[in-house]
């Protein structure tokens, strides 16, 4: 069988009621729409964080998706799925963590739906204003350099350690996360300068396979990556591309900002196919 | 312990990340989003609907919503739990149901998630441009005459036929939700002549009871009720309230448009305590 999402995505356009599908969020009039569910036993095991720090996680994994076309999100819906064993102290917690989220990225609660469920779930869908550069995954050029921001490959070794039963909250990868640097972030600033640019929620080298799809093109790796770099997946790095005349320009604004940005390889004719598990199968 | 969504509310509440809870939907910028869950277990069970069927409610959940602000809905995200155990031919029929769903309400499905889960569950973010006048739940004037369209308790004995093993695909109810009779998509209709726009989703007497609260007055009845009436919830019918130098007009609308509106209860002073569940505690 098919994997389930592009099975009932195929569906769908066959009956015509998709409309911009693609992107990290979607443009419409001026606006900026992203949706990401953060599910126990899809995306987190119980007791892998703090409610609070979940409550985090899963707003930041839907903020990233928006400055990853270059805007600012401002106000978030949020339907929450709650375990029937919760105390108040847990849905305390929970508040205390999404209020936590929503006031460190600057976005109103403007309303939503609570349920009682056997699994902690949470489905924000983000709002952002539309800046002047709308940015997006189509838009290669041959030649274009390709860069990604911070380091990657401690998320996988993290989930590497939950998935062995090592609690992560003290992984390197958590205070990383927990530092809140989301390297997306940096995309609105370098908007202007870049042809291309999304996040890393998925591992890069499915992220390169599914830009190679989109823009016909192909990639020549301009320095080695480990195989760890290559497939570790909720990264929410930047992954952009600019013309080389302004690569030293968006280093610079990177630096500015106190991002690292790593240029790694360089699109040329051809076809990409990575290495990693499609997860949005 | 107090009611799990008053509670993460209250909690919220104090933190000050909240903007403009409290009506169906929220408007933001000429734009009016909602969101409502729509989950197996809590909102349906396994069998009481087919998948399409399921699909199709739960978006008209979420497009009485908008209706009932008076602005007419555009775009859908749609974050969807799919049961592990669900076949292509399940997906099928589920993405048949809400490419039908967007079709007749005119929505074009912009983005959206999709996880497995155990359970069946819908989360839609509807999207609406708002016209010009914005109904609300707050606004209601003294002598202000209550009127509710269609009728109201079918739904209520529906589901206790559901509860009792009866399958509900051949009961009156279901006949009329699905000949797609959202009596709240009159409201747009009359939006310029009522003072308050709602819609009935949690029973008439819990929604009263709402709105005795927000606008600080009671209700006196010009017709007795019955309790399946008062009680029955997910009817998704208009609940408005007009000065009585325009109910002539308002009802003349409503019959232009098919939809019948009955004036039942008139604004006083004082305080309205209903009956029946509040589901949302």
């Amino acid at each position: 069988m098919k994997g389930r999402e592009a099975l009932l995505l195929q569906y769908l356009h066959e009956t015509n009621c998709l409309y911009k599908v693609g992107d990290d969020g979607v443009a419409i009039n001026k606006n900026i729409y992203a949706l990401d569910s953060f599910m126990e036993n899809t995306h987190f095991k119980h007791g892998w964080l703090k409610l609070k720090d979940l409550a985090f996680k899963a707003l930041s994994v839907n903020v990233s998706d928006i400055y990853a076309m270059g805007a600012t999100p401002k106000y978030a819906l949020l339907a929450l799925s709650i375990p029937q064993n919760f105390s108040a102290k847990n849905i305390k917690e929970l508040a205390i963590g999404i209020a936590d989220a929503c006031n460190f990225y600057k976005i109103k609660l403007i309303g939503g739906d609570t349920i009682s469920s056997s699994l902690l779930g949470f489905h924000f869908t983000l709002i952002a204003e539309q800046n002047n550069i709308l940015v997006q995954r189509k838009g290669l050029n041959i030649g274009d350099i390709l860069c990604f921001s911070g380091t990657l490959g401690s998320s996988y070794s993290t989930l590497q350690q939950c998935l062995h039963g090592f609690m992560p909250t003290y992984c390197k990868r958590h205070e990383v996360f927990f530092a809140r640097r989301i390297g997306s972030m940096l995309i609105p600033h370098i908007s202007k300068h870049i042809t291309m640019g999304m996040d890393i929620s998925d591992g890069l080298s499915v992220e390169l396979t599914r830009l190679s799809k989109i823009n016909h093109v192909g990639f020549k790796f301009l320095r080695k990556l480990s195989k760890q770099e290559l497939i570790s997946g909720e990264e929410y790095q930047a992954l952009i591309a600019v013309a080389p005349k302004n690569l030293k320009k968006v280093l610079l604004i990177a630096q500015k900002n106190r991002q690292q940005l790593h240029p790694f390889a360089q699109v040329i004719h051809g076809r990409y196919k990575g290495i990693g598990k499609e997860w949005h199968k």
